[in-house]
């Protein structure tokens, strides 16, 4: 440590939200070089290192070849499949010295299929996987959080070829079963959920998340086994409900009552029922936004909700991908003067009404369930607006938030809600790549049939970080083993010479019987700092050369237990193998 | 091999000018994205990590530490140094989402010196080496030859700080030696040769050559061990000579006379000398460019230098860098109408002449030098134009091309000149970017002392390409041991089960013995073709396990020798352990 490139921080950095981001600078992994763009320190590298080991390991076992591919990448393919403009803002594009487009790979679907069409050409050359372990980029908007989400990171991504749809299945569960392994062996506590395939497309798609409660993906799960993405979570839908009898609707004066609170006060008050109080789930809230198109354009979308859920931003943005979803200002209210703000009702909502807006609802709001809503007349609402009576919808949409102690779509109990982030994804792509991009091969028979494709990634260098957030306390970092930039942390605690000279004789005898040290021996650094860089660095196991030494002993602390035991110094090697 | 990612190819592709990357495709260890970028495939790939790890063991030998800087940077450090714009259309530039300016990492000196700014304030923290293996963008104005110049490419860059000369001297040195042990061990016939430090400014620079045929870069060597870089050679002046008792310069008609070689013929013809024949070296040619600078202005240079010597493209690039040249014409010519095409003469040219345009002379064009040049007028020269005496220049430069049986700078012999590939490059850089960026550190006495710097790069991928332009034979490469992707190809001949059952056990057997295999296993594929690709991937040794078999005898082939012997499988593994 005296030569380490290092140098421990006291202070938490300004702009760290989260334990890992504290941690990973405090203690000398990493540091920033541009927003949501990191340089590895020394030990930083080391630890990325360890995991891009485990990945190659486990991906080796499974068959999978690794290449590499250029970040730098032609603007073609993916203009072919349509993600040159899909992709939007999160694309960083470049143009080279001649003027020809470019862009720094995100993901690398277009380069393996031509790459695979460029080289095979039978079902005898299937099944394929390839994988690589590459820096790629997304130009987030909000890049966060230190490494857990940059605009520069490693991963690892893979691909799988099949001819059919069973190889697909079977290249998926390869790729699950060795994504179990990994995460296993990262030490993460994990949970591997139902998935929506976003800009991706394709079918079939779960993820793996570090449960961690600064995760940024909710997710949820029932005592019955469901899990899922809360963007994947569909809602239970009710039945449908006779509105032959039903009352009919009718207008009534609410004035001042622009919030669904206002409104069912004013409900409670003016017009109380008689079996039981009114409440928000009476309510139908209409809810504008606009959505920005990756080409640019923008059209408003109305949304049909019951008033006591809320939109959830993430499952809105799930079902309007790519489009982006913006705010609905007071400019754009202007441009539709039928919408009376705080008294929307769907009755000018849909692409055949007044306004011309699309409109989609909640699936709850079924033909014949009972709303109240805007009468778009200011200071008035509409009770008793019966759905498909009344009023129709251009179709559903699954943006309202889920709820602890909603059903699991699946009938397997109350659903509760946590934190994870995404440290995996396994799809299954299908032919759409292949398609845009023409991968054939022959089958058996001599005819064409398209190549049917998987997509699997790994957040290599995120994981370092959610190792963190899984593996911290007050002091500092706890490494699981394989993740370690050393196996031993050996302080030297004390300025005695024959302790020094002690310590750094165990510190070769360790390396030389294969355990990778770490020896603190700064002088002029006091024990007490010493200790609590050790903390802070998280090695899993430390050493302490100090007083005992005189006896032959050192002590051994491990680092997450705290832990303490003397040993003997002829049998440190081995208690430590 | 029946599973392996690779297709080998008959033909060379339509784009390959030399034999590594006419091989490097054909055998599968590349494949090209897009200009100047490449895919590397499983066998390339292991190629590659396997330099990877040979640099990486040399670094960490002298005590480097290895670190990992983004490669998407920020501008402003590099505004700082004033590389933003010098390195002109050579830099990736790209926008992010909010406007910000950023480059592809060509080399990272700003960002190391910005990270050591960062963490360390005392002379007790140096030295320091730092370190990295990484993908680095440059936008060539020509990528060629596959991998040996790309546009994307992994490079080794290390940066050494220090307090003094002294300590950068010593950490040049060690950097010397440790390429030397690179270079070695990486099996390339290579030269250190003196070089100009171009763009990175500083002083003392080696670049490290591998000798090949195809290489872009010229070198020069003498009997006595001078060894530079053609743009690093300096010419050797002659004396002055007196000129009191010259003759006065006389114009002369020299009709038709537009070239040096018409030229001469008119002198020998018209004005034939006592004492020998006129040669082209009497004569004093001008030649004009026009030079543009980063910053897109652009400003003519007039180069004068004897009539036998072309100007050397490379050499005067080196000279006006971060200026590049560009050829002066027609429209320029009009621009200057003193300038007579043919017939331009030193008394128009220089800052104070009629012109204005800069005026560099060779260095040979010494004071009292007699020269026949033209007159300024067309169809005229002037004889015993006399230096100093008629006229002056701005300057020096050393922009004639250097020839063979040149003497050496240094006394030492005529030179050679050979061709080479710039495989390494050490530059003592001093004090230019730590005064930039204002990289200080508190020396003894507590006073603040800006630390001196040395740079250094290792061409990684280039050296996949160098080591196969150094290691080939008509039928494919000739890997060497440390970077073969396997150590042993294990060709199945015969279709006899029995064959393939000994093949697999023997390639288990070598697989246990920590003995890497490329068994080719392919079915319906014919020994010969099996040879032939055998031959074209070059794994230096190949074990044939065909009718032998039978006997307990497989063949063991040396790919570089074309020796052949029989082994019995019982001593396989020892003979090739």
């Amino acid at each position: 440590m005296s030569r380490l490139f290092l140098r421990t921080l006291r202070d938490d950095p300004a702009d760290a939200e989260v334990p890992s981001h504290r941690l990973l600078v405090r203690a000398g992994y990493v540091r920033r070089a541009a927003p949501g763009i990191y340089s590895w320190l020394p030990l930083g590298w080391r630890v990325l290192r360890n995991v891009e080991k485990i990945v190659r390991e486990e991906m080796d076992a499974i068959g999978a070849q690794e290449v590499h591919f250029p970040a730098i990448l032609p603007r073609e393919p993916y203009e072919a499949t349509g993600r040159w403009t899909e992709y939007g803002d999160n694309l960083f594009r470049l143009k080279d010295r001649k003027g020809g487009d470019y862009l720094l790979g995100p993901t690398h679907e277009e380069m393996f299929t031509l790459l695979v069409k460029d080289l095979y050409a039978s079902y005898k050359d299937l099944p394929l996987n390839l994988y690589q372990i590459q820096t790629k980029y997304r130009d987030e908007q909000r890049p966060r959080a230190g490494i857990l989400r940059g605009r520069e990171f490693v991963m690892k991504d893979s691909y799988s070829f099949d001819v059919d749809d069973a190889g697909l299945e079977a290249a998926y569960e390869l790729h699950r079963q060795a994504y179990i392994k990994i995460f296993t062996r990262l030490g993460l506590d994990y949970v591997i959920v139902k998935a929506t395939s976003g800009a991706m497309g394709g079918s079939a798609s779960e993820e793996f998340l570090a449960i961690a409660e600064n995760g940024e993906d909710t997710f949820v799960r029932s005592p019955g086994g469901y899990a899922a993405n809360v963007e994947a979570v569909s809602t239970v839908v009710p039945e449908a409900i006779p509105y032959e009898d039903a009352p009919a609707a009718h207008a009534e004066q609410t004035p001042d009552t622009p919030t669904i609170a206002t409104l069912v006060d004013h409900l409670n008050e003016a017009f109380p029922r008689d079996d039981r109080a009114w409440t928000a789930a009476d309510t139908l809230k209409n809810v504008l936004v606009m959505l920005r198109n990756p080409d640019g354009t923008r059209e408003p979308l109305a949304i049909g909700l019951p008033g006591d859920r809320d939109v959830d931003e993430k499952r809105l943005a799930a079902q309007v991908e790519p489009a982006e979803v913006e705010p609905f200002e007071a400019k754009d209210f202007a441009a539709y003067p039928d919408l009376k703000k705080g008294y929307i009702g769907p009755r000018v909502l849909g692409l055949e009404n007044a306004t011309g807006i699309r409109y989609l609802t909640d699936p709850r709001v079924v033909a014949g369930s009972r709303w109240v809503t805007g009468a778009d007349v200011d200071g008035s609402h509409v009770i008793d607006l019966t759905a498909e009576r009344d009023f129709v919808c251009d179709g559903r949409i699954e943006a309202a938030e889920v709820r602890a102690g909603d059903p699991a779509p699946d009938g397997s109990g109350p659903l509760e809600l946590a934190r994870g982030i995404e440290m995996g994804h396994i799809f299954q792509l299908g032919r759409k790549y292949a398609e845009a991009l023409d991968l054939k091969v022959l089958d058996e028979n001599g005819k064409l049939v398209t190549v049917t494709m998987g997509s699997y990634g790994v957040g290599v260098s995120r994981a370092v970080a959610a190792v963190v957030e899984n593996a911290h306390d007050e002091l500092g970092i706890i490494w699981p083993k394989e993740l370690s930039p050393f196996d031993v942390h050996l302080v030297i605690a004390g300025k005695d010479d024959a302790i020094k000279a002690a310590a750094e004789q165990l510190a070769q005898e360790l390396d030389d019987a294969g355990i990778s040290v770490l020896l603190d021996d700064r002088p002029k650094v006091s024990p007490g700092v010493k200790f609590k860089d050790a903390e802070l660095i998280g090695v899993p196991t430390i050493v302490v050369a100090g007083r005992g030494i005189a006896d032959g002993v050192v002590e051994v602390k491990n680092r997450a237990t705290g832990d303490k035991q003397d040993v003997p110094l002829a049998d440190l090697v081995e208690h430590l193998a």
